[in-house]
């Protein structure tokens, strides 16, 4: 069995970070989140195999990654029925796990006519190029600007409405916020995506999206698939909790999208678009 | 534009709380996780429509999630384009969304030849059956009995081996102990699933499954999908330092796994298979 290994886990970047009412700008490092495929094919068989996933991953340990999915799928039982798996492509972003001969491939497992889900974004897009056509190209459209302290009492403002959270602490929360700091609505769900879909959703019903005038505030951390989402619905000012992921930074960086992580009551971090900083 | 409504975030359930060396017996609140269809349909056209996802979500504004994501995915651009969404199904767990007349059903955006993604275990399944057929029904075949003080110590054990996790605050972790508690490995992602999968990837290629006497420490919730991938890989302890899904406690009762949540250094709650603690 052969194996073949990859690239960087984290990325440098220049922040500006919020402490004790001054900016200071300094460098940091983000968590990389990148696609990765996972092909699988025949050992006898020459030619790519078939993609069986792309996932939004960390890159380190791809193959591990890729063989680990495959078992908990049920193609993989054990390293006997793996004849290689290697790290190919040209950004280092495809595995491709080759079965020995005589090991069954029951794709009929995996090919149950399915189509994407909220849980994470990438879903439904079986190669790279798809998750490249799901950037969005358009900038949001808006004038807001926000001050550091209203940035600041968000969490505060947020916490009154979560009912679940403080039950059970087992929920991530999506609040959306107007201009002025006034909390417009907070949803709840296990699923970080579900949230925020069900707070994009109740707008949609209500006739007002585009929502460019509007803060928007994720209990967790940030990632592609969130901002991505905020991008479609027209949000400026994304404020997180948690770390933001290096592409959801490049998505907030093309989109114009002001966003923040790590906010905690005084402090935070900028990393795109101070421009809609006060 | 007609919008009918739902159920339960929460379910009471009945634990044992460790705190200060002693076991207690109490009702507590868990997070509902429950697989959602997403339906949509043509308002002239009779039938159920074609299904668009399932994702695990926590039940309530069900209507508000559906209408969010199908925007998302760019099938809903504002309110204008929905004759009716409602809550349907035998157990309220599909929304059925039908379009106006005239608006377009570009299914085509969707249909990318998709299999799955570890991002979360419930994609490739377009129908709730399908989501039922996901459920292990072997239990895990172990002996293993662990202490509370081997639990109590698994948090500082794992944190010296998180490495990009110390830099940039963004990652999740899946850390392997043997039943004495030393720490086998570590695996980070931007991903939760993905850190698992990389954790049981490794063991398989280094032939080490099924993972019978290990225990399992997850560095935030555990959610239906992680349970899934535990079980899957014959572990037996899974230890989260965050809540449960009320989905993951039935997947750990009936494949007979000892679930510890809230883990914190000398108290953490136990949800099912206590037998299995000394």
């Amino acid at each position: 069995m052969n194996v073949k290994r990859d690239s960087e886990p984290v990325r440098r970047i220049q922040i500006d970070a919020m402490r004790g009412g001054e900016f200071r700008s300094h460098s940091d490092l983000v968590v990389v989140e990148e696609p990765l495929e996972i092909r699988l094919a025949r050992t006898a068989e020459p030619g790519p195999g078939r993609a069986i996933s792309v996932t939004m991953r960390t890159p380190g340990h791809d193959v591990e990654l890729a063989v680990g999915f495959l078992h908990g799928e049920g193609l993989i039982r054990s390293r006997e029925d793996v004849a290689s798996a290697r790290l190919c492509g040209p950004a280092s972003n495809v595995v491709r796990v080759e079965l020995k001969v005589g090991v069954p491939m029951d794709l009929a497992r995996l090919e149950r006519n399915f189509y994407t889900s909220s849980s994470c974004g990438v879903c439904g897009k079986a190669s790279l190029e798809a998750v490249n056509e799901m950037l969005p190209i358009r900038s949001v459209a808006s004038t807001i600007k926000v001050s550091a302290e209203l940035l600041g009492s968000l969490v505060v403002r947020a916490r009154s409405a979560q009912d679940v959270f403080r039950d059970t602490g087992g929920l991530h929360a999506s609040s959306l916020f107007d201009g002025s700091g006034d909390l417009l609505a907070t949803y709840e769900d296990v699923g970080r995506h579900n949230a925020l879909d069900k707070l994009i959703g109740a707008r949609l019903l209500e006739g007002a999206l585009p929502l460019s005038e509007c803060v928007l505030l994720l209990s967790g951390r940030a990632s592609f698939e969130l901002l991505q989402k905020a991008a479609a619905a027209g949000v400026p000012v994304v404020a997180a909790v948690g770390a933001p992921s290096s592409l959801a930074i490049d998505l907030a960086e093309r989109t114009g999208i002001l966003l923040i992580g790590f906010l905690r009551d005084a402090s935070f971090n900028v990393y795109t678009h101070r421009e809609r900083l006060q």
